[in-house]
């Protein structure tokens, strides 16, 4: 090794000892009589002191070296006179007598600091830089640490960890493939999988009986800042379960990595069910961080002569604890947020509750204090609690509570990121209608089996059917999802009937599958979990781009090394593909 | 969980216990008064045993029970009257009372048995019944426990893992890449990565230190037997490091993993240069298992009158350990396998030495027997051994011999699987010289570090330069090599200037790595070992398809989803591509 120690690890214990330390030039300050350098590595930092009297030669040279310079430098750790207590080395410095440049630096054009001032293109272009930066590379020292605690999890319960293959076929099911022209066979292309799916079925025909994988996947789609064209999950799937034994051993996965990656002893999770969650939150993965649970008013508001309340087909709303205060400027504010096109409310209509008990609405003119006081006992309002209402189309209404729920959550600080609240949300619906082409889509996927009870309503009323599925969620997020599986060939073909496959279609995209079937498969089910998000989820951050250590950007592009890129004709020759006339002017390179 | 046990836990402690148990009928044996059915899982065999007295109803169900069918039954753990010592639960079986058929089966086309009449075509095709044989589990067994094993030493050690990208960019160096097509950037095409060089490396600059990965790499290859177009490697990458610290790390990976998972304690591994590689086995991966060494003889041989060995550039030997009594036809044997065209040579010289010391050669016209006795004492034979000796052009011949020497090696049952020599090649030459382009190649890859002493020949005498490189062979295979990084942007635009990029050339593929290189890159250096491979040594087996659990065939065809294949022309019209006129015609699905 070129150094006998790292940049985090010398103590007080060590005084006098004689140490060769390598790393990067953090910062510099030149004090007249004595420079001091901090250097860094992935370790930490450590103090080098220069003295210009007693060794004026390698004190000049120290002057000499730039930020992210990289060095080898001998000396003695000696006790410091000024400690430094934030630090794990800042008891000691090391006084040099030795500096080797292992390699000078240009300027980084943006400081490598918690703070940068680079911003998010800079950074991206030189994450290579970007990731020397403390809080960067601690995120996917987390991952690191989440990856091994999964692992170790998932052996100890016997799961095997096998690989499925990359280059596999595309399926027009679902989001768009991202596909690979077979040089080999002419004409045809795998595909990337969206997820390994299929594979882990055959793995449980296979009789494998329990598997998981760390995986990368890939959709090609319209990118948001939360989405990457390649992510990863922790994949599993297990035979001879019921639904219960999947909830019991993902929880214990999700505990195991609370306990042993934040510390944090997470009691027996919560469940509800999707009927529950859309009701009480409006959304199939509410926060419950906080409470402010969705208050239906249907029979509390009709027939008032209110017209607005009077068409809609849902009034519902939610308590504001401690609300009562808020300026108009604050209402007309929450106001503008409902009415956002991301939100989609017409208005709002409130109630402040006085600490007198007194309520004060904007639809004075039609309820009486005495209705008003019946939604505030609905509600559990208290003096001083703010009654929001909206009203309108059920499941729009629905949807646009939730985002102010999680408004007013954030305004009254209710969503720490230190708090985690996990919740299992069951029984969604197996099916959805996708009115533009007429027909239903499977909301999970077409592998997914209906609850026993619900079998024979497939073919009288798809849209009740509930599926046995799963998704686990933390403060509002859906980290994970999955679902028992159909393992009966005639149950998964008369699913792809309802799902407007032929039988042909279905043959030649799921052939494999179903014939597997055939030949003795298990009962079996599995979950998949957002690696990527729940890392980030850990890490106390919004999104997930900070967590995988080269993104790609919103138009699906890596900066740093250029890709995609255009490629060279005697390729494409190669693999019998041409690029559309009109794209490829200027586009290729020529032999 | 539908069962209380596994069918692999059971024991003669359980004896009386009510248990239930899930599996697939492996086999049934009907006795008149009794039935017996072996029950498997994962875990192992079960007897059940069926009682026509005193149950007939449900003997008669158990008798109707096809192979493959997934049945779960319940009933009383009971000691056997004859013990079977050969399976762990031989001891025992299950009084059954009742059964359940959870899922029929067809019956398998072939047998699924330790030995199967399956061949390779229908075993690929219905891999998932393949799969359920024991000893392809148990190959995907290990391989799961290498992996564990790997990322319990590099993590221990400090080994980051870090996830880089599978959609990057590119680069004609090296072999084909496959490619991508990019739908939001239309024209522009990502690459599958052939490794993660660049990266790693980037990391190194980013100061993560240490970094490694068990990932999938790709490459578009015309496939032999032993190479897939998508295989894993356990990657790594090292900062602050010279050569040996690289040797002593993954010395310590190897001789880590043979003990966790083989129980083998391996010595110190030999070291041995590329040019007495080269000299003593004519290869660069020797099979250290014997010895058999290379004797060059030129000195001894040259000028007596013998044609073929006057005119050769080097006539070299090996001694075949006990072989004299080899007769006419086992030479003639010899002769043919060596004029073999994948072996070259063309033809062979031998010498037998009696068990009196007396020498009889196929070329006692040209040597007299003292003569012989020279070649027999070079070679450090003893009577009773046989000397093979080839000649010719320099390169070639050492190729053939090298060939031979397993050869007779395998013969003489020198090669057993169960014995494990691993050896360190280093040395290697930096770049080889590609006649038909007429262009320098890097023998590793472009980001090789020269050995310093050798640095000042690059442009005098490219051939003769050393590379800071490093295979580890075990058994004859390579399993992994890697080599200390150019980590100078001078040098490495240097390098890049011998293998005939364009500073513009070089620039475009791989300037995010030097641009990298101006802020600070720290030494560092780094190995790849092919994971598939290793596992195939460990399990002891010549290919590595049956460590792979979905692999592809020498067409990359995945017989069993059948991919690749063609697409629906809409995918193609969102990608901006086209297939070629000739190639396209009843390929594409149409809308």
């Amino acid at each position: 090794m070129l150094r006998t120690h790292t940049c985090g690890e010398l103590r007080i214990s060590d005084t006098g000892n004689r140490v060769t330390l390598c790393g990067w030039v953090q910062r510099s300050r030149d004090l007249g009589g004595m420079t001091f350098i901090d250097l860094r590595d992935r370790y930490g930092l450590t103090q080098l002191a220069f003295n210009m009297e007693t060794n004026p030669v390698i004190c000049e040279a120290a002057r000499k070296l730039g930020r992210e310079y990289v060095i080898k430098i001998q000396g003695i750790v000696k006790e410091r006179e000024s400690k430094n207590a934030k630090m794990p080395t800042g008891d000691i410095e090391i006084i040099v007598d030795e500096v080797e440049v292992l390699n000078i630096a240009s300027t980084p054009p943006f400081t490598i600091e918690d703070q940068t001032d680079g911003g998010d293109d800079l950074r991206m272009k030189y994450r290579y830089l970007d990731l020397r930066r403390n809080n960067v590379r601690a995120n996917l020292e987390l991952r690191h640490r989440m990856a091994i605690e999964t692992r170790n999890y998932l052996d100890k319960q016997n799961f095997l960890e096998v690989e499925t293959p990359v280059l596999i076929k595309s399926t027009p099911e679902g989001a768009r493939d991202f596909v690979v022209p077979s040089r080999m066979n002419q004409g045809q292309f795998y595909a990337l999988p969206q997820s390994p799916q299929t594979f882990k079925q055959l793995l449980m025909v296979a009789g494998f009986d329990r598997y998981y994988q760390i995986v990368k996947c890939f959709r090609d789609e319209d990118l948001r800042a939360d989405r990457q064209p390649e992510f990863t999950q922790i994949d599993c799937e297990m035979s001879f379960i019921e639904r219960e034994d999947i909830l019991n051993t993902f929880e214990g996965l999700v505990r195991h990595l609370f306990k042993t990656v934040k510390g944090i002893d997470l009691g027996e999770l919560p469940r509800m069910s999707y009927a529950d969650a859309m009701k009480y939150y409006g959304c199939d993965k509410p926060d419950t961080r906080f409470e402010m649970r969705f208050c239906e008013m249907n029979d509390l508001v009709k027939g008032k002569g209110f017209k607005v309340f009077d068409d809609a087909e849902l009034v519902v709303g939610i308590c504001a604890k401690g609300c009562s205060e808020y300026t108009r400027k604050q209402t007309d504010e929450l106001t503008d947020f409902v009415k956002k096109p991301q939100v989609g409310a017409n208005g709002l209509v409130y109630a402040k509750i006085g600490a007198d008990g007194s309520i004060k609405s904007s639809v004075d003119k039609f309820y009486d204090p005495e209705v008003l006081k019946k939604w505030a006992e609905a509600m559990g309002a208290e003096p001083g609690d703010l009654l929001l209402i909206l009203a309108g189309e059920a499941n729009k209404t629905r949807k646009a509570l939730s985002e102010l729920r999680l408004e007013m959550g954030t305004r009254l600080g209710l969503r720490n990121k230190d708090n985690f609240q996990c919740l299992w949300v069951l029984d969604f619906p197996l099916l959805e209608y996708g009115e533009e082409v007429g027909r239903w889509f499977a909301m999970h996927h077409p592998f997914t089996s209906p609850l026993a009870e619900d079998i024979a309503l497939l073919e009288s009323n798809p849209g009740k059917v509930r599926a046995n599925a799963y998704d686990m969620v933390i403060n509002g997020v859906e980290v994970g999802g999955g679902s028992i599986r159909i393992f009966n060939k005639d149950l998964q073909k008369k699913m792809f009937r309802i799902l407007g496959f032929s039988d042909e279609d279905a043959q030649a995209q799921f052939g494999f599958l179903m014939n597997a079937f055939e030949f003795g498969a298990p009962p079996h089910g599995g979950i998949a979990f957002g690696f990527d998000r729940l890392c980030s989820l850990f890490g106390g951050a919004e999104g997930i781009r900070d967590f995988i250590a080269f993104p790609k950007n919103n138009s699906g592009r890596d900066v740093m090394i250029d890709a995609p890129s255009v490629i060279h004709a005697e390729q494409l020759k190669e693999l019998g593909i041409d690029v559309k006339g009109e794209i490829s002017r200027g586009c290729l390179i020529a032999e």
